[in-house]
């Protein structure tokens, strides 16, 4: 039975031997529910960059370039990483360079792993399906903030164990206290939003609302993957 | 009012800005523990060292030698961190020198602290009401297990917020996220056991009744403070 295991933040991935296994991306306020929901909505490319001068070093006529710094657009840049700027009318057909604070950077600090694929509510239960089908070891990578732990990836991470426990073993700790949590909110997970203090900081930004949409649940049925450092969409292997 | 916050391993250390604030160690299974359990029972001196060949320097005529590595007792040490063998009757009035594969390694990371101080389920009410009295902002650091997260450090973490946090701010989602997981298993503690990681490594050297010791609350009145690379006691304000 393969085995499902989360890390807290980026910083503690090193601990981690990632080379064989799947990592999972989760970024839920807002990175991962956006790149999510761009592909939903026909986006063709999202490439992750780290920094805004790599975001800037594309061409502006071929690419959407998206740009996200302590929660906030930056200025300059077509858009950041609210879902709402991911809507069909603006992002079908594109592709997308994207940089944010703690999702492009936690995707950076997977490199080493033998596939990368995004995590949100919006596509729980495609990449669940997907994970179950792909039937590697999993490590599911909390994005977090400025590599310290946050409740909303953590509870997703305990959201996709609980779909999942019963066809890997949980490997750690970590695995159990995010199942924990997550059965915790399950029933509420509007909940997450008053605990969290990241939602807290979208709150002074006036971006209270994009909290919400990213915790609604399979709107999504794809799972993008990293290939050669572009994301692309591979449909649900059971939905499609 | 003063902040508090948690953080899940020392890994994580270097995030936080230490040097005015109370560091309080855990380790519950078993070196917070087995050194609050020494000093309830007349231990003087508890010099907490990284090696095992710091350890051996020191002269066993004047000082117990205890050293574990991977949950046992290392060879041609007089114990290790089995609360079992800090009774009155070994240690009253004397010198102890303690390395363990995470305790201490946690106590030597958070060197730069204001005050570092040791907690455990033994001397929870003590240890909080030497905390209020303080009044300083509180990191509560996890030694974890190898530098991941582990659940039993964590839910005394959120044991310990649960006492005091009306009187201090909840710094991060990392304290949010131990009060929740606390709150759960509050009425049962002893179910830790079964979640745990490590207790299953104890259990493999049938050490498991070790845990349930570790988990029994108020048996100690006193809080280990580290004064120049040596732990002693001081009474709790409240009880003294």
């Amino acid at each position: 039975m393969p085995s499902i295991d989360v890390c807290f933040t980026p910083a503690l991935l090193h601990l981690y031997d990632v080379r064989a296994k799947v990592v999972v991306i989760i970024d839920i306020f807002r990175a991962s529910s956006s790149i999510c929901y761009g592909f939903e909505n026909g986006a063709l490319e999202i490439i992750p960059v780290s920094t805004i001068e790599q975001c800037e070093s594309f061409n502006g006529n071929d690419y959407l370039l998206a740009a996200e710094r302590d929660g906030a657009v930056v200025e300059g840049f077509h858009f950041g990483n609210s879902p709402y700027s991911y809507t069909a009318e603006k992002v079908s057909g594109q592709k997308i360079v994207l940089t944010t604070t703690n999702g492009t950077y936690a995707i950076e600090q997977a490199a080493g792993a033998a596939e990368i694929v995004i995590g949100s509510f919006l596509n729980l239960s495609a990449l669940c399906d997907w994970l179950l089908n792909d039937g590697r070891d999993v490590i599911l990578l909390c994005a977090g903030w400025k590599n310290l732990f946050n409740i909303e990836d953590t509870v997703f991470a305990g959201a996709v164990i609980s779909k999942l426990f019963h066809s890997f073993n949980l490997d750690g700790d970590s695995a159990v206290g995010a199942l924990d949590l997550f059965r915790l909110y399950e029933l509420k997970l509007e909940a997450i939003i008053e605990k969290s203090s990241h939602s807290r900081r979208m709150k002074q930004l006036g971006i209270e609302k994009d909290a919400l949409f990213c915790l609604q649940t399979d709107i999504c049925k794809q799972v993008p993957i990293m290939k050669n450092g572009i994301l692309t969409v591979v449909l649900s292997t059971i939905n499609s």
